[in-house]
């Protein structure tokens, strides 16, 4: 991290102590990392809640669903190459004899992921699926 | 507050500025407060997600319903009765024609306040209901 | 219910098996009910996610904080009148010596009431707050 | 599907045709096939709100990461082989110079799945992680 700045926070000492408890439970190394991740969890919720229309997003869809889906397959690999400049990757895990999970790796601005992740999930087959909106990161430091 | 500590926490500039910038619209009157709100909401958020069997709990439930339908006023009354334990206040507002909301106060443990809150979600005439889980508050400084 | 229509649903007898379990525990009286529930969650969140600028829009915001804190009462009270056109009605429950819970409900566009929303969390000397976003429900049967 | 069920849903037609337009817009081929969507879903949060100690789930843990955060990569490589009967496999995306995506799927109980979860999410250097909490499948049809 270059340009490193440092501040004081101040803090009623028991839940200072609360707080140190979470971070020994979670595992984090010190005050100073959680509290980053705690900012940083922030300003991502908070530009997909206000998304820009122009700014680069990323995403991952987890989706859950049968191999032996008539069509799933297809319309899965359908979708994803037709919009494949949204498309980066997907990494396929055989959890069954009728159940396998997929995720999937977007890139794009907010609208674009957040309708195409709606289309995946809302395929026919797919038992579960959901969203993890996320960043690019190059701009969070 | 009493009893109060100061530790410093160190950043990337970058990342520092980005804080600043959400601060400043939300209305922070400085980083202090929105560290020690960041780190309460992540306590309260924990402690939902383990509950402990007889933490005590405070939660309110915001339902929109049509007044006209019938039975669901007597259901709730009824519900509200049965459960005078958990349920502390109720605050009613007529919104329309066809449409009020109510948001009812519920305290108790953990697990009896997320079973009422669902149960008066269920309940037929409602047409969109919510619950916030939140604390008693004496023990988060 | 006026202009009811029926449609018939299909679905696997173990999903339905595992939904009506479900119904039972939550306290609904049919899966009609339920599914109607479940559609109209998903319309508010939608309408939440992707809102219009001009759609009224309701919410309510639950508080918890001590009112022992200096100037929290007087900037809670200002921050309500100086949006009284946003601010419908509070209720107050007093829930020990340090800590006490309001319920502010919100009505105006999606937009305003998060801002109003966001900025009631942000005081300083709220523990925690979280708002529910619904509707104003004349339009959602 | 086998064993397949058919009911009747009522619902006022007003609310059908919002329901409609969703599933139109989300790419839904028909009712059925959205309000099992909409069930799944349910079963599955409700799974893991109050989760049972020995069934298996599934998860994934996307992070975003700077590659150049000197000890990441090793950690997380430690933490992944330490917790090897959890982990089933990771796929990793280049985002930018600065900037790559890791997700990472789990499989165990579901105590153990959260808490790996949260160490890889709480690892210095990881600048935004979020878990999808997912089932292993078999037993949702």
């Amino acid at each position: 991290m270059s340009n490193l700045e440092r501040f004081t926070v101040s803090m009623d000492q028991r839940l200072l102590k609360q707080f140190d408890e979470l971070n020994k439970k979670k595992g984090y190394a010190n005050r100073s990392e959680s509290i980053r991740d705690l900012i940083r969890e922030r300003l991502v919720s908070e530009r997909w809640e206000f998304p820009s229309k122009t700014a680069h997003a990323a995403a991952t869809v987890t989706i859950v669903y049968d191999p032996h889906t008539s069509d799933l397959s297809e319309n899965l690999n359908h979708l994803q190459h037709d919009q494949g400049d949204l498309v980066v990757s997907t990494l396929h895990v055989h959890l069954g004899h009728h159940s396998c999970l997929e995720t999937i790796v977007l890139r794009g601005t907010a609208n674009e992921v957040k309708r195409l992740a709606d289309r995946l999930i809302a395929l026919k087959g797919v038992k579960h699926g959901k969203a993890v909106l996320t960043v690019e990161g190059e701009d969070l430091p």
